[in-house]
């Protein structure tokens, strides 16, 4: 099964677009839990345990794992074990370096952390990516246009015909031969995901950027799903990780993946629906 | 003393403008070494030891590290201990992510690690790189024109009258008010290289591509160098690390490194005479 497949097996299996983002941050996690002998798994764990009826996938960022030092590192395996098998373990990592390194950053995402895929910032181009793209089973999530504000900087640059973002997304297309890319899009940028996604129609999209950083979420179903109300997993972290601070954080992520889980499948079905009706 | 100052310093005191890159891959270090209990801290020792006379900087990519978990990790904590006072500490990271995200990334090179500089990759704007450059002693390299081949893909792009490296350079150069932002130039581009140094005149700029990749050395100083014969670092990493793969491998490593300092100082030397003969 190629990776594209997995993502809309995983999807179907587990009626759910969403994503679940595990930015950890030990300044974050109820008190209680900091005295334990490694707080991040154990935070982790019980988000894990609690969302997982609710998740297609899971998305550590290793940024917050990394500021842990080796004691990070170590709850980042343990998590990328705990994770129950038939949920997409995500590293969200935004590497990219040229060739022979990148080979490194490919071996540690894929056989020593175990991840299904990992974000890959595109800026050094083709030759830099292809040691991500080897293995069909495998995939990378390619940074397009992120959710954030400093994205005008770059991002948006243009020829006059077109923007660096959207050939990011007509290069990615072409470095699908295996279907095992996919794209980053950011949700705050409706109308730009409707452009990406006609410029690359069969790839699945990681989409951040609906939940603390205020994406249009309805319109980011619309325009980043494909025709079957696939092809997208929906980011959301920080509003479901910490939804609650007290003893009862975990059934409070519970409660919030799964009302924006059956959100999404509500929308998916009335654009569906729509879309049969017109 | 800002980023800037302090490149200059080294490289004054040390009388060097060399980089030496600590790629350091358990597959390619001697087979005597393999057994050790840490065989990648040994072997980044005596490196450091042989070489630490003839280098301005010292530039692990990290890549190398992740790709051995947590073992790859801790011998990374124990080489950056290790290398003295006085010579830069450049951690080779490629890292970038949105805002909250960035400065956990800072934390972990600059506070977990004690890393002097890293790499970043500019693709997602301003408010992203803005948690790196808070404290004006650390400093940040933004790839700018990379060595590889496919630097082709995105980095050329161009709206007519600039080109994306070109506008890169010209925002780290907007960036700098703190004097810490520097640049990554391959030296496989020297025109270029000519070109950005126009751009961003007082800026640090780190070459890579002089060793395995066979810049152009001549030109990558005459471009890559300030006025002054400052304001560069030149890197190489297998061409000193994997100089011999038998028991002397730090000897030949020592010799690689001096000559490699001593023939970027004579080309410098030679540039500034003709400077001031002209």
């Amino acid at each position: 099964m190629n990776f594209t497949e997995k993502v809309i097996d995983t999807c179907t299996r587990q009626n759910s677009l969403l994503c679940v983002g595990l930015d950890t941050d030990i300044a974050k996690i109820p008190q209680f839990l900091r005295d334990s002998d490694d707080p991040i798994f154990e935070f982790n764990k019980a988000i894990i345990d609690s969302t997982c009826d609710s998740a297609a996938a899971y998305k550590p960022n290793l940024a917050f794992y990394e500021a842990m030092g080796r004691t990070g590192w170590a709850a980042l395996e343990r998590t990328i074990r705990y994770i129950p098998a038939g949920i997409l373990k995500i590293a969200d990592a935004k590497r990219g370096d040229i060739g022979n390194t990148a080979r490194m950053y490919a071996k540690a995402m894929f056989e020593v952390f175990g991840f299904d895929a990992l974000t890959v910032n595109p800026y050094l181009g083709g030759d830099s990516v292809a040691p991500f793209l080897e293995n069909e089973a495998q995939g990378v999530f390619f940074l397009c246009l992120t959710s954030n504000a400093g994205s005008k900087d770059f991002q948006y640059f243009s020829n006059g015909q077109l923007t660096l973002y959207e050939l990011v997304a007509q290069k990615v297309w072409c470095w699908n031969g295996k279907h095992n890319c996919g794209l980053v899009v950011g949700a705050t940028h409706p109308e730009e995901l409707k452009r990406i996604r006609e410029l690359a129609p069969g790839l699945p999209f990681l989409i951040p950027g609906i939940g603390a950083q205020s994406g249009d979420l309805e319109a980011s179903i619309r325009y980043g799903t494909d025709g079957n109300g696939q092809l997208a997993l929906f980011n959301s972290s920080r509003g479901i990780i910490y939804k609650s601070t007290d003893e009862n954080f975990a059934e409070a992520a519970a409660k919030e993946a799964k009302n924006l889980k059956e959100l999404i499948n509500k929308i998916r079905q009335s654009l569906l629906q729509n879309f049969s009706d017109g």
